[in-house]
């Protein structure tokens, strides 16, 4: 076993403190991953908080994780030591049924096995990435390209796949018109993203304050949702829309803005059921879809097409005595646009 | 003008009554239909008693017209005196945005022209098909195959093309696990489409009481919804479920039964908003959508297609006396399959 220092929560809403864990040895096809940078999730706070109702304590959060690869198993073939690489919001999955074979783990038909709070394989609790190092089989570890410094790269672990993933599902690009509701961690990402594949791409936030910095990340529009008539100025304006905010839409309102086969995908987890009228369904074909993070080989892909488009997570680098701060302010939407924490200031 | 003997109502929950309604002269582009059989959809019994709160009396329903042509426009070119031909839900539209370019007429910008309960371009109320005769530009009419008799095609003009559109849309076909709720109306000509376009098709009802029907209709499995085991027997099965049935599901539950990128389309107008779980959306990629009929030339398709597969709507051919009758019985989802007004008694 190998002993890391990490930082852990003990119970819904208790401070972070300084704790050492145990990674399992390094296996014939396991990496060993200095971690240099983790990001801070909105889903971090919620698990932390117990919100889904599904925590078990004390947890180590932290699914965006960039480091470098410190030592690597018999049968490793893709890493060497050295290696700038990361790990998003899964370590492994069942690689035998359709979906996992299709590059589609997160919808592992047997469940895949999230970085932290869920069930390894060898039965026991993963930690995630608020830890100095971790231990992840080579097949659920991507590259970091040279283009991107690991602390830009960290959130795009999964910022970055949770958005890239439904833009390229839905087509995304020359000749479409996206919007993406809510500009933070997810949404600034997705902008650039959106843009990079060419679609046309408006931002619908609840305050203009973030105007500058949408513009200056690719949006060509910017608008606010507190202001009714934009409801009707873009009444079936959009092909694509895509709701980054963990809250309740007015469903019907934003169905209304989708054109002919428009879907509306759903990333955040409100807190109340999805409520709509089914004419918003009918009228122009619509679809209210939802999605959960990209496969592997998608998520290397992302980083891929990141690097050569220049879009890194904009970050705040913080210590780790710093967590329970940032998930205040992360709870509040204050951040811009990410939190990372540097895993130097952990021990 | 051309004085026609038809049925109509003058309130909600108001009986029918014999009158005599307006029809325009016959104009260049237009074809004077002779009626031979009206179907009698669950809408209309809806827009009848305003269920939807804007009915305008007196009211003259009808959106699944079968007849024959007794006089044409002197530009009209693709119909002559003595062809079989059908009306359905829309009667014209703005023909030149994209979407009516596209042959999406019901999509239509601008708006399209319902069969009934609409103001045409002439700026007079539409009246429907339980009517002796229509007259209708020729761009909203289809060509009754030889293979399809006049009253087994008038219900395909609403309840084929509302299934024919949804399935071939969402791709239906070899390989693909289909699901039809509800046997009725819409359903029994929806799961013979869906098995003559290859895909694997089940039934699920409320009752099993019609099972024998659905299985000679080419439903490869039938399955209660009443039993709660269903929804784990088919937990994560259909590629594509549709909904005909004018009522609120436990979408959760009926998501639930989506395979990796499922999608469940709405066709029926349930009497309360849709509620459901965020989490029904984001497992397995899922979407909820809902359609509209189809447009012009997919009407075509679909009973060109019907016919070369033997499907026609089962009927009960009535009296236009039964009219209130056959509303009570589809208000209660008592017939089989469809009630169909032989027009020559209206007179």
């Amino acid at each position: 076993m190998i002993s890391v220092k990490a930082r852990s929560t003990a119970a819904p809403g208790a401070p972070f403190v300084a704790t050492v864990i145990e990674r399992r040895d390094v296996g014939p096809t396991d990496v060993l991953i200095d971690i240099a940078f983790s990001g801070i999730c909105h889903t971090d706070v919620s698990r932390a908080r117990s919100e889904f109702g599904t925590t078990d304590y004390p947890l180590v959060p932290g699914h965006e994780i960039a480091g470098i690869v410190s030592a690597v198993g018999s049968e490793v073939t893709r890493f060497v030591v050295g290696d700038r690489v990361g790990v998003g919001c899964m370590v492994d999955s069942c690689r035998e049924c359709d979906y996992c074979r299709a590059g589609l783990e997160p919808y592992c038909r047997n469940g895949h096995v999230r970085t932290y709070n869920s069930i390894g394989r060898d039965g026991k609790s993963t930690q995630g990435g608020y830890s100095e190092k971790i231990v992840v089989d080579e097949a659920y570890i991507v590259r970091i390209p040279d283009g991107l410094s690991l602390q830009e790269a960290a959130p795009l672990l999964c910022a970055g796949i949770t958005l890239y993933s439904p833009l390229r599902h839905w087509k995304a690009g020359p000749g479409s018109r996206v919007a993406i509701v809510g500009f933070g961690g997810l949404g600034h990402v997705g902008v650039s993203i959106s843009k990079a594949l060419g679609a046309h791409t408006t931002v619908l936030d609840l305050t203009m304050d973030k105007q500058a910095d949408a513009i200056r990340r690719g949006a060509d529009d910017y608008r606010l949702t507190t202001d009714p008539t934009v409801f009707d100025d873009f009444a079936g304006a959009f092909d694509l829309i895509v709701s980054t905010v963990p809250a309740n839409l007015d469903y019907d309102k934003f169905l209304g803005m989708l054109a002919l086969d428009g879907i509306l995908v759903n990333l955040g987890v409100p807190k109340n059921p999805i409520s709509l009228d089914v004419f918003s369904l009918l009228y122009n074909r619509r679809s209210l879809a939802g999605t959960l993070v990209g496969g592997i080989a998608e998520t290397q892909e992302m980083l891929d097409f990141c690097s050569e488009h220049g879009i890194g997570a904009e970050v705040e680098v913080i210590d780790a005595d710093y967590i329970d701060a940032a998930f205040d302010r992360v709870a509040a939407g204050d951040v811009r646009y990410r939190f990372v924490i540097d895993v130097s200031t952990i021990g």
